[in-house]
Formats: C-alpha cells, sequence, structure tokens
C-alpha cells in the first residue's frame, strides 16, 4: 500500500467529510450570501437555513430544536457547559471522572485553580466513576455533574441510564456525546440537561459542533450580539451548521447498521492479531464503541508503532489527537488501570463511515510486521 | 430588478464567499482528512495546510504568523484579547469607546458587572475618543486599551497610530480591525498588541478569524488541548483556516485598488442622493470606510426603509447586524451625537468585491422611491 493513499483508521480523531456534506457545504456557502442577524433577503435566507438545520438536527436527537446552541466543536461546548454553568453559580461544584477528554479534565483544572469546587472521580476498568461515589459527591452541595458518555480513547461506553437513575436529578447533567454519537443508536437518558456534539467526528465539517442546553442554567463564553438565544454571540457559520445537520442525519440513519459492521470488522482485526500477537492487551471491551479497538503492547512506545503503521500506509492514534502536542501519558489510559507495562505502547484503530472491509483486511499482517521489527530494534 | 436576485449592498454586515475562497475551502475539506493534531501521514498534511495558511496570512499582514490564533471569527477574538487579558491579570483596567461594535461593549458591561475596572469613554462626532481621555484613563492604572479601528456602522476610521502615540507604550493595545482590513491599506502601526479579524467580512467563510497576540498576556477562553500555543483548544476549522488565507492575501492585494474603485461609486451614489433629497444626513465622512456610506432621514424608521429597499431589490442594513436582535436604537449612532431627529433614520450601504458599477446604478432612484413612499405613508 502507497503511503500516498493511506488507509485512514483513525475516525475518532477526525472523520473524512462525507460527500454529501461536501456538497452541502459547498452549496450553503454560496448560498448563504447574507449575514443571518440581517433585515433582508439574503439574511433572511441564511437565517432560514441555519433554522431547517437546527429543525433537523432537533429531530434526528430527538429533542427540542430551541435547546440547540450552536458553537466551534465540541471542546468549546464543554467549555460552555462547564464555565458556563460555574459562571451562573459560583457556589456550584463542579464533579467529573478521571477518565475524561482533554477538554474537559483541563477545563476542569482551570476552574479549581481559579477557586470553583471540583471533584474528580476515579473509575474502573470500564472507565466508568462508581454511582455511589458520583452520588454523595453530588449530594453534599449542588453540582453539575460532566462525563463523557463514551470515551474516545479507549472506546469504554458509560451506563449513562443507570448513573443518572441514581443522581436522580438532584444535580445539572451534562454529557459528552462527540464520541457516542453516529457510533451506537442513542437515546438520551431521562435527567440529561446538557449534551456536547462535534460534527468533525461524524463526518461533518469542523469548526462546528453544538450543545444542547437550557438558557437559563448558563452565562454565554462568548458575548456580543444576542445570537442562540444570548448564549454564543459571533456571526453563525451557516455553512458549518448545514453541513453539519446532514452530518447528524447521516449518522443517525445509520448508526445501527454501521454498529453491526464495524463491530464485526473489529473484531476480525482483533482475532488475527490476538492469534498472532498472544500479548497483546485488548483495552475496548466487547460492547464498547464498535468502532473502536484499542490495544496495547510492552516494550514499544506508542509512538514507535503508529510511526512503523503509517510508513505501512495505516493511520492509526495512539489516543486523544487533542492531548498529542503533551509529552505526558494519557491520563486515561492510567485511570483505568492499565497495567504499567503496557502504558507506553497504547495503538487504537477507529473505523466509520469511510472504511471498507479490503481497507482493514491487511491490517493486522501490518501491525504484527511492525511489531515484530520494533522488539527486534530494541 | 427582481427581489430574486438582490443587489447585495450589505459587505460590512458579510461579505460573499469569493469564488477563489469557495474553491480553496472545498478543495481543503475532501485533503483535510486527518486531525492535525494526529502523527500520522493524513494528520501531518492537515496540520501543513494550517502551516502553510499562517505564514500567509502572516505575509499579508507584515507579523510573526507565531503570534496568530485562529479563533471562530471576530467575536471570540475580541472576547479572547478581553476577558483572556483580564483573567491574566485581575486587576487590569479596560478602556474601551462608546462606539465599539457589540461583542466589545457587551463583554466589557459583563467584565465591568463581574467586577474589572473598565472606563467606556465618549467619542466626538468621527468616532473617535479624545488622546488627552484616553491617555489621562490609562495613566491611572495599567489598562488594556481595546478599540475599533473603524466603525462598521458608521464608517469612521480612527487615526489609530496619533492615539497609540499619545499613549507611549503604557498600556497594552487591542485593535478590532474585522471592519478596516481589506477595505483600506493597513500598516498595523507601533505599539498594538492584538488585532481582530473576520474572515466572513472580506469575503472568506464564517466561522472563522483570528486574534493577533502575545500568549503571556492571555489566558485562555477555551481550555483543553495545546492548540495555537494554548490559547485557543479545540481541533482546528483546517478548511474555514486555508478560506481565510486565500481571502485575506485576495483583500491585502487588491485593498488599495478597491478603495480607489468603491469610494468613487460611493460618492455617486451620495451625490445623486444629495441632490434629489438634500434633507438626508450622511453620516460616513469622506475620509472614512470607502466602501461604506451611513446615512439617515427624519420621520421614517430604519426598517420601513431596510424593507422598502429590500422589496426594491436592493440588501442593506441599518448598522451592525449583529445587533439587530435588539429592539434598542444603535448606541453607536447615539454616541456620536448623530441628531435626535435623524437617530431612527439610518440605513448603511457597504460594498464590496463583488459590487458592480451597474448594480449601485438604481441605488440612489430606489432610495428616493422608498423615502417618498414612505414620506406619503406616515
Amino acid at each position: 500500500m502507497s503511503a500516498k493513499t493511506p488507509c485512514y483508521l483513525d475516525h475518532n480523531a477526525s472523520a473524512p467529510v462525507r460527500p454529501e456534506v461536501l456538497e452541502a457545504v459547498r452549496e450553503a456557502l454560496e448560498a448563504s450570501v447574507g449575514n443571518p442577524s440581517s433585515m433582508h433577503l439574503e439574511g433572511r435566507r441564511s437565517a432560514a437555513m441555519i433554522d431547517d438545520a437546527r429543525r433537523r438536527i432537533g429531530a434526528a436527537l430527538g429533542i427540542d430544536r430551541r435547546r440547540i446552541v450552536f458553537t466551534s466543536g465540541a471542546t468549546e461546548s464543554n467549555n460552555l457547559a462547564l464555565r458556563g454553568a460555574v459562571a451562573k453559580r459560583p457556589a456550584l461544584r463542579v464533579i467529573t471522572s478521571a477518565a475524561e477528554h482533554v477538554s474537559t479534565l483541563a477545563t476542569v483544572r482551570d476552574l479549581a485553580a481559579h477557586g470553583t469546587d471540583t471533584v474528580v472521580l476515579p473509575v474502573d476498568a470500564a472507565g466508568s466513576p462508581s454511582g455511589r461515589e458520583l452520588m454523595r459527591a453530588a449530594a453534599e452541595r449542588f453540582s453539575l455533574v460532566s462525563l463523557g458518555w463514551a470515551g474516545g480513547e479507549t472506546g469504554h461506553v458509560l451506563d449513562a441510564a443507570a448513573l443518572l437513575k441514581q443522581l436522580a436529578r438532584s444535580a445539572i447533567v451534562h454529557l459528552d456525546a462527540a464520541q457516542i454519537f453516529g457510533r451506537l443508536p442513542l437515546r438520551i437518558p431521562e435527567g440529561v440537561d446538557m449534551l456536547s456534539l462535534s460534527a468533525h467526528k461524524i463526518g461533518g465539517p469542523a469548526g462546528v459542533g453544538l450543545l444542547v442546553a437550557p438558557a437559563e442554567e448558563l452565562h454565554p463564553l462568548i458575548t456580543g450580539g444576542p445570537h442562540e438565544r444570548g448564549l454564543r454571540a459571533g456571526t453563525e457559520n451557516v455553512a458549518g451548521i448545514v453541513g453539519m445537520a446532514v452530518a447528524v442525519t447521516a449518522a443517525t440513519e445509520t448508526a445501527a447498521s454501521e454498529a453491526v459492521r464495524l463491530s464485526a470488522l473489529r473484531e476480525q482485526i482483533w482475532e488475527k492479531i490476538a492469534a498472532a500477537l498472544p500479548d497483546v492487551l485488548r483495552i475496548t471491551p466487547h460492547n464498547g464503541l464498535p468502532n473502536t479497538l484499542t490495544m496495547a503492547v510492552t516494550g514499544i512506545g506508542s509512538d514507535v508503532l503508529i510511526a512503523g503503521l503509517d510508513l505501512e500506509g495505516f493511520c492509526v492514534s495512539s489516543g486523544s489527537a487533542c492531548a498529542a502536542g503533551s509529552p505526558e501519558r494519557s491520563p486515561v489510559i492510567e485511570a483505568i488501570g492499565t497495567p504499567e507495562r503496557y502504558r507506553d505502547g497504547v495503538v487504537r484503530v477507529s473505523m466509520g463511515w469511510s472504511t471498507e472491509a479490503a481497507d482493514v483486511e491487511a491490517f493486522p499482517q501490518a501491525f504484527e510486521r511492525v511489531v515484530r521489527r520494533a522488539k527486534l530494534a530494541a
């Protein structure tokens, strides 16, 4: 396989833009001449494009479209949920888990440094905080509970409905659904107040996302005009919002069938690797994200594995791309109690709409070659 | 003229996307498969696209490209400049003028409500604060001075170099250049620490902008991964950034010739209107933004004028689209001392790259018809 047409297996970092999204964005860039806040025909035309996208996304998510706040992506959405709630109620306790995306963990750390009462709960091997500890932390003080519904690094999926049932509406609840949406058919559980999504994880354009949010619980992060019910100022990214609606619709319609298709591909990869390299640790459980296979090897660094697979024509990651600039190990891999000797050798395969069976066919052998070569060199 | 192909004269609210930008965005959406933070080939390819855009924009602006922080637009950039500086130095005084864009005025108001020391200076008829008052306010306490280099509502242009010379580097200086960039050839004056730009005002895509900023003066608004030197977390809008670079390059190259071309069109419009309706007040001065003609009439509301012109096939505004949702009068029009009887009848024509001489030819007659019809109905 030539390095010029790599096999892209890194959908959890970012998915290629779907062809129908590309076409919709191109059309919208041309058609949305006016500022959606302008009174004239071109302004109203742009505003109608946003209205239509909001309606379609509301229908796909099964939520009231008026609760949608468009943002520049899930990182901003998570910041708006956390910072916005604390700015509104400075006495709020913020509870999260040790297995969260860096946009949540770094924000909670920053809030703590500026005086917010924060609790970061440990997680079990499945990446979940204990329901009892969550309940206890939330009972002590009025709280915002912010959790990733699924972990993009490990593929763990929280039993959100069960956890929220235990909370019994005693806290404001925020779920980051950026990594689960489109990967599994979803029903937003009772008791969820806020929900983050990002378009680029599901084949929409980067630079657009949303927060499902009640206006009364949040202070805006970005102030100015009265856009998005006063929760998010700034001229709307009309073409991005239109593209996100197309991606959300496609991801919703295909979530169930893709879950079946991709988990079958995942198990094919895993069976071959487990047979050839019995020492490889599987991190993603069978009931985790169907598109994800996170594994770890001993004695070889992730960077060596990823560079080796890159030369073999496969694009994979070690974990969160958003934390890739930092030299530290992934805190999530530590938090789930991965044995010490495996912590530096994590590799994640993550598939999506663009993945075909033929693409992944050759992966296990390439993986084996890279591991054996690295062990020889070590 | 049919209402289906309106003559778009509202570039200060948002400019149509330039054809070369449309093509570049489409190509980048297809080519930027990977997350720019990913180590593999597709990640590096996306990162290289951002590097290239940053280099081109740095060259166009004549600044060190490493000082550029990409954001979702000038509203976010203004928030980052103001909130970021205050978060870094809570004792900072924030000084601005009464003629600013709502993203600055609302943010300063919000900071004041949360305990920041703020000063909003009055402006003269040319939309400028007095250099002496600015100096006095900045001398009392270490300050951030934040000013719009040009006012998009009125077309006034600040003599930024003269004002900053008086400050003599005693304050941190932020200029919002969203409305001046591409309209006049620019040289960023000595003593400017931060500068905001938005792509969609110059024919780039909406949803992307930048802040030129020194990392050491700011705390990030949006935290998470170490993107943009730690000043702006979140997966980069690669295609938007590429599109912005194309728009910035085109706007820079054509700024001088467009200033000549559009100011000539502007004077043609004005001469005909002034001859037909001598009672119309011209607000934009001859040395203001060359693309802008803000006028006011008595006895007719802006909404009537804009709706009437819309029916005639012309898209114009009364002022800032970003504040259009609010029922109040424009604070900028009040701040410059517009006579009371004119304050409700403001209309702004703003041209740009897509404007052709034939488009504006018919405008004065349409304007006259709408005014006369409204006066009859009143």
